[in-house]
């Protein structure tokens, strides 16, 4: 009988373990009033209990569900490719804003403002097919690196909340992705690193053109812009995609302040997250004055609004997965 | 025991009976097709296996999944509300399109033009927000009735095609709607009606904006258009709601001519359905001369591209739902 205590009792308390949701999460108060909330939404006779089809989860992307430094990730796939594509364009050393980014001048490159980011973005997302820059994107991701870690972008993302997607879906939510990055850019990586399938991917959005090329059907990527998923486009493409107000949003900076104000101000319980990066050591450390993901007015509204501040350097136990 | 048999025996048959799927179908060879490509896709070891998160069907709504005659429901509702707002716009007796409309003289609505549409449709469904229009939409829905079968709209869905989408969830299938008709017009009764919820609903939309009124964030419906999920408009719809290629389409109009391309087009199993109306008795019969749902081309290739044609007097023991 002993011998069968000590084989049965380290197996029972792994298990006891695996079933502890959020691991990666120390047990502050954020974890607790986390786990409070999920729990009182979901079971039944609870007066904060939420149907299931209402159970409706939104995140963004940047710098809440992966890092965001020392710039968008995607803004460093736009800087690869212009690289990639630059042999073919011998005319891009003498036209802005192609010459300052393949200097490496990024004064020279911001110096061309918005013209100059759409003009990036479209020889980089545009003027091909969605299964054209679908594999772009996924041969980039296969080898581009983080500056600073060294690890592929996709392990760059924040085990905590990977963990906390995970844990809502175990609940009966439905998690989506309501992020400022491309649409496209996204879908061919979160259904395997977040659990979020292409249908529950909201972004900005490029439109689309369906036409016949070699005699088959595509669906050609055009210059123009679509929706912009930020500030007030965030309500707007949670509108457009899922038809209902979400009751639980997580975000990191002012870009999301729409987000969380629409999700939190309906009726019945509500949620509202923000990530505050403040771990310099094993992340990054900014808010106010960052050039990504600036969190200034939905920091100062927080505590009025009853949205959790997540302090990156005392509520997660680890940041990164596990190599 | 022989009690017990005769007790057991008939709840056995029952169960079966509740098994079998597509009970208001005939027998016919294109039940067998449905039945036949429904189970070798979701039969693992099956050489036609597709994973679950690949199993997405789109329906076309108006045609497909209720009726659409004598007019697009959503029309019998656009002409209901311009006569219920008539008494505060005195200015539409002398104004077309609503004059016209006013009088019950469709030609003279008709002589407006698509002009006129739009007009038509911007004092119906914008100028509010997303939560007015679907209380009034609601309540249009519970008092409106067909002028032929005098029911409510929402019975006036196809009892066979009802199971259809059951029975490809049952077999973990995702079901969308992608329809022409407008995309909030839908969602207030899909999830009820179809099983379908509305982050699965695409449709044709209006811009939204994102402001603040009585101190309360909302989302407004503005008149202009964003998409319209028509024709090549529905390949467009799907990708940017789905972001990836159905491998079932159902549609019954040359309106569904590019989703039922598209669909079909892609590697792998694939089903293309196009619901024909022949039974003037029960529903209605019309194909190529109708101003509503024309079916011309899509049903002169449907031979060519192994589209099924459901002949609807022939395969469909039912129609509508039981009072």
């Amino acid at each position: 009988m002993k011998a069968i205590a000590s084989f049965i009792l380290p197996v029972l308390m792994l298990v006891a373990r695996a079933a502890e949701p959020l691991p990666s999460w120390n047990d502050t108060e954020t974890r607790k009033s986390i786990i409070a909330f999920v729990e009182k939404t979901a079971t039944e006779g609870s007066s904060d209990f939420v149907p299931v089809p209402e159970r409706i989860a939104v995140f963004d992307n940047d710098g809440t569900l992966w890092s965001e430094q020392p710039m968008y990730f995607q803004l460093a796939f736009v800087i690869d490719r212009v690289k990639a594509l630059a042999p073919d364009h011998p005319e891009w050393k003498e036209k802005e804003p192609f010459a300052s980014l393949l200097k490496g001048d990024a004064k020279g490159v911001a110096a061309s403002g918005q013209k100059g980011l759409m003009e990036l973005l479209a020889v980089t997302h545009t003027g091909m097919t969605i299964g054209e820059f679908e594999t772009i994107v996924t041969a980039w991701l296969a080898t581009a690196k983080h500056p600073k870690s060294g690890r592929p972008y996709t392990e760059m993302v924040f085990q905590p909340m990977v963990e906390l997607l995970g844990y809502l879906r175990e609940k009966g939510y439905k998690t989506f992705i309501v992020s400022g990055g491309g649409i496209e850019f996204m879908r061919p990586w979160t259904e395997k690193v977040y659990g979020i399938p292409p249908e529950q991917v909201v972004g900005s959005s490029g439109k689309l053109k369906y036409e016949m090329k070699d005699g088959k059907p595509v669906l050609t990527k055009l210059p123009e812009i679509d929706l912009i998923d930020d500030k007030e486009g965030k309500p707007v493409g949670i509108q457009s995609h899922i038809g209902r107000r979400p009751i639980f949003a997580a975000g990191n900076s002012d870009g999301d302040f729409q987000m969380l104000e629409w999700t939190t101000s309906g009726k019945g319980p509500r949620f509202g997250l923000i990530v505050h990066h403040t771990d310099a050591e094993r992340e990054y450390a900014y808010d106010r004055d960052s050039h990504f993901g600036k969190l200034d007015k939905a920091m100062d509204e927080a505590p009025k609004r009853g949205w959790v501040l997540v302090d990156m350097k005392k509520d997660w136990a680890t940041i990164y997965p596990e190599k």
